[in-house]
């Protein structure tokens, strides 16, 4: 039998943080992974760009068979998620509620700070999801733009992304967050620094393990987990699959043998 | 009669410095700016990205009936230029050339750097167009992916734009160029923080003079110049029109009224 594979997608490499994830809590499972590499970034975009390109991609994955799929971006799971599932049969997992959960069973003090992408936090996605956990968090959002680029064009380790990091972060220490949620796929790689500048006494919450987690459990919940045999990974990228996977290397431990290219809407 | 337009685009904001100075050259003209929000950055995309874009945009301004179009963006100039040129019916003018032979003209000592995104640098368009004026000059090429985020986050004050900038500039400086093209049109917004790295001995090239020069005397050779009237500017962003409006308010110094959504491909 033939078997069914779970599709992921992102806006670009960030999703690849929870494809780690994944791959390591699921090792049986196919995995389906896009990165829209022609549309990159979504952080910056509107809600009914991001949702276009989010459909775009959510119909491809369903022309190959998936039996569900991961939005593995935070941008895409804030503004995009209720249409997608609207228009979608298979279903499908954002990372935000359990993110969002997460951080609230983590924090002490009761304050929450969220990190994202301008649409994210314009979105207040996480906000209400937290809210929604326990009413009487104190919340502050703070939108990150260039923490995206950085990644992009793996600028992590340079000396300005440090001061980039301490000017977005300036309001999250006065904040007094105990836990800050990493709210964009992209932002793990930079989780060093981000702990560096925010001192070990607050958690980060990264959502990676939280959205593995919650994938294993439904696939348990709906007997559609594999038990056996490795499983095999996929790539697409909408645009420069050699640029993709030079990149990708940066991100992902494993190797990826092949990127290719798929591009929508052409 | 009615005037017919001049076309202008850019992949977002940066093509304003052009369309900021055909302004002034060419205060009876009509311009239609079109801003590729929804794709937005072009520089690390691929040709066959950069030229769909492109050639979307070319089409909706024939569409709009105008009489020549302004390539205000370098890397679509670089990739797409020829395919733009044998697919629409109207002439177009690049931003390369004319900033190539501004360069030769203005270096003493045959040494010209390049600053331009990643897409730009590889194309070696410009490397290209100099070596036609000049095969002696010796040339550097350096791409700057991180400038183009900076512009369009409104981050070019900050610190840490200027050690991005001290990176980027390294290069230019080991090569002792005493000519330096702003390839780029994101760039001249930086002009004032690259001068700083690179020294008053430096001559850097905004092809934005250079280029509404390039479209003046094409308009008198053709007898197509407006000669009368105030010329009317309608902007197009194919995302986020508001966001748009308010970012091009830091970069004009003429106050759009209108931002028009016009979605590419939807």
């Amino acid at each position: 039998m033939i078997k069914k594979a779970i599709g992921v997608f992102d806006s670009g490499l960030g999703g690849l943080t929870i494809l780690k994830a994944l791959r390591r809590a699921l090792p049986h499972e196919n995995l389906i992974y896009f990165g829209d590499s022609a549309n990159v970034p979504y952080g910056s975009k509107s809600k009914q760009a991001v949702t276009r390109f989010s459909l775009d991609i959510v119909r491809f994955l369903e022309s190959q068979g998936v039996k569900m799929i991961v939005v593995a971006c935070n941008t895409a799971s804030a503004l995009a998620l209720p249409t997608l599932r609207k228009q979608c049969r298979v279903p499908i997992i954002g990372v935000i509620e359990p993110g969002a959960r997460k951080a609230v069973a983590s924090t002490q003090n009761g304050r929450i700070a969220v990190l994202g992408t301008e649409g994210t936090v314009k979105s207040n996605a996480y906000a209400a999801a937290i809210l929604k956990c326990n009413p009487r968090i104190h919340i502050k959002q703070q939108a990150c733009p260039l923490f995206v680029p950085l990644v992009e064009e793996n600028w992590t380790k340079k000396p300005a992304a440090l001061l980039i990091a301490q000017d977005y972060l300036a309001s999250v220490r006065k904040h007094r967050a105990d836990t800050v949620i990493l709210g964009c796929t992209h932002y793990p790689v930079l989780k060093k620094m981000i702990a560096r500048v925010l001192g070990p006494e607050v958690t980060l919450v990264d959502s990676a393990q939280v959205v593995a987690q919650a994938v294993q459990n439904f696939l348990q919940k709906n007997h559609l987990q594999e038990t056996a045999g490795k499983g095999k990974l996929t790539v697409y990228a909408s645009d420069d699959p050699a640029r993709f996977k030079r990149l990708a290397a940066c991100l992902l431990a494993d190797k990826i043998t092949t990127v290719h290219l798929k591009k929508l809407n052409a």
